[in-house]
């Protein structure tokens, strides 16, 4: 961990001390030659956002750069400035802080590179920055940055090549990478995504994208948030700022890279994270109530849709209407990729469509209007898809509607009257409409200043091509869901339950022996098949005898984690006669394979019947800490890996959203002619065992039920294993 | 089916023909109005195509049209044109093609609609028109299409806006829906892919997306193909073509939708194609050595590296350099998605990297040149992520590059000179490489004009942004490995293996019994377990103690396909006594269950020890005919639908590549305790299989061998049910 932590810096970073660091009107900029291609293009940034009428600059060396007059250093500044742009090398960095701090400068932004990034010397540089920052009260953005764009106040401190004047708009966006910030602003821009804010944190030392999120969330103009990670640090306030997002209505959106071994490996090398799991990044994320996406490009279209829509969906039920009959196929396709639902259109609507269409044609949806109307007389200046999606938008029984648009012109016609009035109509129908409409191009082209200039007049936003538009509305619709199911609560990240009265003890460190382990999920509620520890031959008959029928058998020590494996196990023992024999041959092999063993007995109890059986284990990510899976038995979890997880504490709730999210869930609902499970029960049971793993505290290292039996509405956990391992309370 | 076969139009559009009909010099419109958008789009694009410099006006009404003179009809033109283009209403057309021919053009394109697409009636016209240019040897296209664009010749007859001249370029493209071909047309120009031919072909009456295809096969300019298909007919011709693009080294890259059963309904009704799986589409693609996409963008991207790329790679081994650390992340997660390999760079080039990098970098494939370099001194214009390029390209363990590169300037700087010879340097770098070097920006944007000309000047192809890049070389990796495959042979789908020499003869219409099926397995070389046909109590108990150890028995009859829902299967039978016993009791319950059944006795066979269970089957699509599906036993099937399919006939090669793409692979190789299975013997037998099936003639409508047990090299088939129906032979 690079920065200092969040106690520490929270003063300079919490969101009313960000409004005033993103809002500077005057910069200094230090240490800018007049040869460099930084300086020049953060001269440009800051006059095309225009927001910053005062910039002095800084030098030691040059009188004028740029044709401005220099002083020498901060401390000669005749006036205070709002913050100070810092373009000097690394081994300068630490004086010029300094001069800042002596002329009362609240906020920087450090440009140089040479710190954690390059080894061991360079992250004593951090250190030593972040610690000067909470010394001097200096919010500090960097190092290794280019800054950031205000678009929303002209603010550009940005050294990157930038054409055009940003365009503000609802999108509040942070970046982990210099480089793809740089790269989608391009793209968002060319797609007619504004910003309020466009932020790259470069190392964190101070400033995190967590701080930037929090800030985003808590500003007004904001309406979504996209989010690029390359690392996750402050789980739990990432967790609390989903939540605080969540009861803000804002959206956030997030791309982390890291999803393959190769792509975790090349995050941890480029930025020196733990290794942690991609799949509890999902799963954390979706906890988090947070979107998380698989590209830029996806990245700028899903938070531009969240950002631009004034209202969004009740549901997955959408309604289409397109010229194009090649993209009514395509369309109907990717509703079915993201989840969405394409309902017949409802007896009226048809009614009124059929009146609008030839006769032969079907009223289906997608509505595919192509080439009908384009003959017809009409009143007023529309196409036939406009006049159709009117009526089509009233529809009872969808939730949105979404329309891929006959393309824009690129380029002012010599007659715009018809284009600028059907454009005008369009904002009216969306406007009215019931239901929220979306509206996307063909393809993924750049929305040209005129177009966007058409959309922007009429209150219209255009999702990039149909492709990313229909996985957009997909994680719309889903999103929608996530924060209603949210909202009906799920147990606080902050406060786990509490730990069982008295946890069972088993050693700090190492494997406990079953019979520890039964007692822990016995405290803490999980139901257990009954069981015997026994020590001899004879109690070992008597058990069986007691329970009558057919036992299982196993050697039971804190030595022997994998029992089957040195014949430590015996299933289907007939009876008192044969467990008697059993309890010997038990031990004669134990004494054989591990003859140090500590063997505090042997473990009797009934076989079960057959039935469904699942795996259930909690692990501790070096992350997010412990981390529940659950998945089928068997081939499920060994051949598929089809396991679903969360991190903990889960309730009920969410464990039934484990066990629908599973490949082979339809086996819970009795398919392949077993007994449908209960699914209450086996939720109970999964949060009684995810207690008892929490309850071992710290020192936990894995717990696993293996086999949990489900047959019907009886749960039990079969067989359990726990470790322990020596580890610092974090 | 509403274009006329193959045969009868075979010269009308055979690729010798379709170049003077693409070759167009001369163009009569007919019946264009000077108040018809179709018309003004028509000329404009002709205009700028460039390459049809007469242009003639044919309309009965007005005596001049868009400042022209007009003759009445096509008979009152004085001298002969190429092409007619033909804009009068579907009603008018048929009168327009006897003028055409009495005019002795022999090529028309006919933008109506209201044919195939609205009933019955437009169905007869579409049939009409058909019958006509056969008649009248005039090769037409549509109708209801907007025309093509030969972007080579600057013939461009397209009745829709366009705003600039095509671009020539590699790539060919056909269209099945005119309103995507305008809109992948637009998305290719912007970023940059150029092209031979862009064509629509609307309703193909006469002119099918095929005849293109072959056409573009043959063309010499074109060096890959884009296809945008609706459905799919002619399967055979599509396997046939799919072979000769092979031959020729050309790569066809094919968009379909109908992927759900959404899409699949959509399309139906759009396009009147019958139900076929999308599974057997994407698996006959895949036979005939095609490259599916999933999206226009990918579409343009796939068929625009193929087109550009003087060198394909020999394999799936990448070198990544780019300037983002962020982009590192990004490319690695792509290459595992789209199954490239990223091998870490051989030593010597590790030093040789290392030697221009600071001392605490990382020299890891993907190569994060970030900062580094910024402030090195350097030779000559060029950044450190090309100087490195092109030290990493002589990696002896690589079979490609690629690189995200810096973006590229919109407009040309003030200053020039650094941008255009780095360009210059780059495009030296790609050609002395001794791999293929693939390029592409950070996101989808546009590439400008000026960025265009930089690439073009030397050589250089941009793909756009790194998500469709890499998702292209995936394709591309793929394709290379692919055709290599089908080079080394597959069976001609046009050359069946001959039926077995006497194939068993079961009910033309109906289920088969099971003796009558294993006689048709056995027939074809397919292994199947021993069974006796008994007929009596004491026959059964005969063939019991003949196998030895416990029998399975089986209720032969036609009239039962699903002998154990009715009790008829019992299982584990221990010895003779039993099996006189159980012969009686699987005729009761047969009497009680099915008393009308035609029972032709009991099937005794030796049961089997278990192993890993297959299932085998064959079905008939209503495109593609006999197709073969393999799957793993129980819940596989069931459950995962994990099902690899097939359009017949395969070979064994083929078989052991359908074995590998299932989920449960692992299961054969030994997973979970198992025997490796003999995967040779076990495509052998699937292969014989397939042969059963084929042997049935077109009479069959199922045969499914449930379960293929096999267990190391011993493979059996243990039950297998035949299904066959009345039908034409097709």
């Amino acid at each position: 961990m690079l920065t200092v932590d969040y106690a520490a810096r929270r003063s300079i970073v919490e969101p009313a001390r960000l409004r005033r660091f993103f809002g500077a009107r005057s910069i200094a900029v230090v240490g800018a030659s007049p040869s460099s291609s930084w300086a020049r293009n953060l001269l440009n940034s800051l006059e095309l956002g225009g927001g910053v009428k005062d910039v002095r600059f800084v030098h030691p060396k040059y009188d004028e750069v740029f044709g401005k007059p220099t002083v020498p250093t901060l401390r000669d500044l005749t006036e205070p400035v709002d913050m100070a742009y810092i373009m000097v090398g690394s081994n300068r960095v630490d004086g010029i802080l300094a001069d800042a701090a002596a002329a009362r400068i609240k906020n920087a932004v450090v440009l140089a590179s040479g710190y954690g990034e390059t080894g061991a010397d360079g992250r004593d540089r951090q250190h030593r920055l972040a610690r000067s920052a909470v010394e001097f009260d200096l919010t500090v953005m960097g190092p290794n940055t280019i800054g950031f764009i205000n678009a929303v106040d002209g603010v550009a401190p940005w050294a990157v090549a930038t054409e055009t004047a940003p365009v503000a708009g609802p999108v509040g966006a942070v970046f982990e990478s210099g480089s793809m910030a740089r790269a989608t602003y391009q793209f968002a821009q060319a797609h007619g995504v504004g910003s309020t804010l466009w932020a790259s944190v470069g190392n964190s030392a101070v400033l995190t994208s967590l701080d930037v999120l929090d800030y985003l969330i808590e500003d007004d103009n904001t309406r979504a948030v996209a989010l690029f990670l390359e690392t996750v640090r402050e789980p739990d306030r990432l967790f609390a700022l989903g939540r605080k997002a969540l009861e803000a209505g804002k959206p956030i959106v997030v791309y982390k890279a890291g999803r393959s071994e190769e792509g975790m490996r090349s995050a941890m090398a480029h930025t020196g994270a733990m290794a942690t799991d991609d799949a509890v990044v999902d799963a954390a994320f979706r906890q988090a109530g947070m979107v998380r996406v698989e590209s830029i490009e996806e990245l700028v279209a899903t938070a531009g849709v969240f950002g631009y829509s004034p209202r969004l969906p009740r549901g997955r039920r959408m309604g289409v209407v397109t010229s194009s009959g090649g993209g009514c196929n395509i369309i109907a396709d990717l509703a079915a990729v993201n989840g969405l639902a394409l309902p017949a259109w409802q007896q009226d609507t048809s009614a009124r469509l059929a009146a609008h269409l030839p006769e032969f044609a079907s009223v289906l949806n997608p509505l595919d209007t192509t080439g009908f109307g384009h003959a017809r007389a009409r009143p007023r200046p529309t196409k036939a898809e406009d006049d159709l999606m009117e009526i089509a938008v009233e529809d009872a029984g969808i939730d949105f509607m979404f329309s891929m648009m006959t393309p824009l012109p690129d380029e002012r016609p010599a007659d715009p009257a018809f284009i600028e009035s059907r454009m005008g109509i369009i904002g009216e129908i969306v406007t009215a409409a019931p239901v929220p409409v979306f509206l996307s191009s063909n393809t993924c082209l750049d929305v040209s200043p005129y177009a966007r200039s058409l959309l922007a007049q009429n209150d219209l936003f255009l999702l990039p091509g149909v492709d990313l538009a229909v996985t957009a509305l997909g994680h719309v619709a889903r999103w929608v869901e996530q924060r209603d199911a949210l909202a009906a609560g799920t147990p606080d990240a902050a406060d786990p339950p509490a730990a069982a009265s008295a946890p069972a003890a088993g050693p700090a460190a190492g494997t406990w022996a079953e019979d520890e382990g039964r007692a822990l999920l016995t405290a803490a509620g999980v139901p257990v098949v009954p069981a015997r520890l026994v020590t001899s031959a004879a109690e070992a008959a008597a058990a069986a005898a007691e329970f009558g029928g057919p036992v299982a058998m196993k050697i039971c020590s804190r030595a022997i984690a994998h029992k089957s494996d040195i014949g430590g196990v015996l299933l289907g023992v007939a009876d008192a006669d044969a467990a008697e024999t059993a309890y010997g041959t038990i031990l004669a092999r134990v004494a054989r394979e591990v003859p140090a063993a500590d063997v505090r007995g042997v473990l009797v109890s009934p076989m079960r019947e057959p039935g469904q059986e699942l795996l259930v284990g909690v692990t501790v990510d070096a992350t997010f800490g412990p981390v529940l899976a659950v998945g089928l038995g068997g081939v499920w979890v060994e051949v598929m890996k089809d396991t679903s997880l969360r991190v903990l504490p889960v309730d009920a709730r969410e464990v039934r959203r484990m066990l629908a999210e599973l490949k082979g869930a339809a086996l819970l609902h009795g398919a392949r002619g077993g007994r449908a499970a209960d699914l209450d029960a086996l939720s109970e049971a999964v949060v009684a065992i995810s207690r008892a793993a929490l309850s071992v505290g710290p020192g936990l290292d894995t717990l696993e039920v293996n086999p949990l039996r489900v047959n019907g509405d009886r749960v039990e956990a079969l067989d359990v294993l726990v470790t322990t391992t020596a580890r610092e309370d974090s």
